[in-house]
């Protein structure tokens, strides 16, 4: 997000260090610097490359010879930011890093950078809306492919050679999360992915997928029955769809993030129902394991004010005892009300 | 790998704590819960399921009221071994755990269940035989795929598609690297995944590839020419192919990671050629970012010694200024020699 580097180099330890003043500095393993200079503007100078005998060792860690290199600099006092939340800073980096910095005051940026990535700029959401197109006709295809017999496998390859193919001018990118299709009693609990079981008459399926377009996601959920459903289903699935257009309709510039949740939730209650999960969160740049940034989520008791080109996914997921529905729209806030990035037609889709 | 579970839930918290005696207790967020008793063996009260309240916000965490409960069963104390260099244990996670565990002395687990894993039942070594059949069809697609013109994407769309497909009566899953196919000046690094751009004559490209089933992951590189190789490449093919054959003589029970190290360095020392990174490590289950156990490399001072079951991804990857070549097998170590899973020609595939 900061200098552009784009690379699946991070499963080694890897860290951009961003002075007061000065350009930054991009610490990573050996081989992967040269990429660095190869397609990001950070120069040769400002890359620090730790060797490979420093790499997957029990006795050295690479942020000995990182914080050696920082000192060397004279970035290596002061009061220094780290993200204690991220992934991709395990606890034993953080330990040689403290260790290997003993000038310096260690703090937790607290999300600095995500709560940076909240509002987007004009070229992000351009990314987006290309993304939104993929994630589009990636669920049009899922919800074709989707039948009685066919195995969930098949689907799952469908649904990554669309989204991967992407549009034709623009060739969609890997998403943060696999997608996930629950089937049956599996549409009960989220975050399931597939299996080579096949799809049954009879039986729901959860489509909880995303387009990607230069590690922007655009998150889509859908629900498909196969046969006919059962009245509570449907009833269910007619309250969620009044309950999105409610929420939807409170999104603007200037409200904030428990008030769309409140307007979702008046409309849920009226007809008896709960969901004790928020209903929405903060999208955009991402790798695995989350599309999400962790800042705004659409709930009780975040009073964020929205702003222009902030974007949520809004996921309206009721997991229920062995059944479930989900229904999710990702939008860019205006100052007039929401923009979906997506274009699937709402509501339950029912295949006879 | 302990209970069976296998669901993108760890991007937020989870954690399984493994008494001494008695069986395991699973903590997970609350809407993950149901899913875990539906598809694994812990029981329901075996399950400690944290509030969605707690869910990414900036003055309480997950694991505040997992050692609450911790404490209320009873295994919070003593000596706990917790895994500081895992990816999805993030530091502000721990100093929550250390803190919420006062009368706990917590130590660095040191990768004990990645060491466990290093040595695999015959079950999991089925598992890697099937996962080794679907990257065999992966790499003949891919092979066949690169062509001048053709979108980088639209091979690596049919990469994902190939894989996921898998074998009539075993389904492939997501790996847990993307494919890599670095092209033209991008071959002398490694982890470049792809982008839209299309594949020119006169350029070579890494294919470096998996198959994944059950969450067991079997790698495998190769190189793709476009055209007439300079004899600089052609020659650098030739080396690396002799040093594989070499290195996977030494493979055996009994020999050590460095001896077959040794045996590849050999041979490319007398061509004239070094390379400072190790030649491979042990694979199997895993999730992203990393296929690797990050516990055995094929390196110098590596002295474990090579035991039956033992799975490595040979990778001989010679990154050099402006250019690259990259070949690699996954091998099982048997009694008499490594057995390797894929079955794909090696050397440089030249295609004119």
């Amino acid at each position: 997000y900061l200098v552009g580097w784009n690379c699946w180099s991070f499963y080694t330890p890897q860290i951009l260090v961003v002075p007061v003043s000065g350009a930054p500095v991009f610490y990573t393993r050996y081989v992967d610097a040269p990429g660095v200079t190869l397609t990001t503007n950070v120069t040769a100078e400002r890359v620090g490359a730790y060797p490979e005998t420093y790499v997957q060792q029990p006795d050295r860690h690479p942020f000995d010879w990182v914080t050696a290199d920082m000192r060397a600099r004279g970035i290596g006092s002061g009061t220094i930011a780290v993200e204690m939340d991220a992934n991709f800073y395990p606890v034993r980096g953080h330990l040689a890093l403290v260790a290997g910095l003993p000038d310096a005051t260690i703090v937790d940026a607290q999300d600095m950078v995500n709560w940076v990535r909240a509002v987007k700029s004009d070229a992000e959401v351009a990314y987006m809306r290309v993304a939104g197109q993929i994630v589009t006709r990636v669920m049009e295809t899922a919800i074709e492919m989707v039948a009685p017999g066919v195995r969930q496998c098949d689907v799952a390859a469908e649904i990554h050679r669309t989204g991967i193919r992407g549009l034709e001018g623009a060739g969609g990118d890997y998403t943060s999360m696999p997608p996930m299709l629950p089937t049956g009693r599996g549409t009960s609990v989220p975050h399931l992915t597939w299996s080579d079981e096949r799809f049954v008459e009879g039986e729901a399926t959860v489509l909880e997928l995303a387009g990607c377009y230069r590690r922007y996601n655009v998150p889509l959920a859908r629900t498909v029955f196969l046969g006919t459903p059962s009245t509570l289903l449907a009833s269910t699935a007619e309250i969620v769809g009044e309950g999105m257009e409610a929420a939807l309709a409170t999104v603007r510039a200037g409200v904030t993030a428990e008030q769309v949740e409140a307007a979702w939730r008046e409309v849920i209650t009226r007809h008896g129902l709960s969901k004790a999960g928020r209903i929405g969160y903060s999208v955009g740049v991402n790798y695995p394991p989350d599309w999400g940034e962790r800042t705004m989520s659409l709930r009780p008791g975040d009073t964020t004010v929205l702003q222009p080109n902030m974007i949520f996914h809004m996921i309206l997921g009721m997991w229920m005892d062995g059944w479930g529905y989900e229904l999710s729209e990702t939008f860019v806030v205006t100052a007039d009300g929401p923009d979906c990035l997506a274009s699937v037609p709402r509501g339950l889709t029912v295949k006879r």
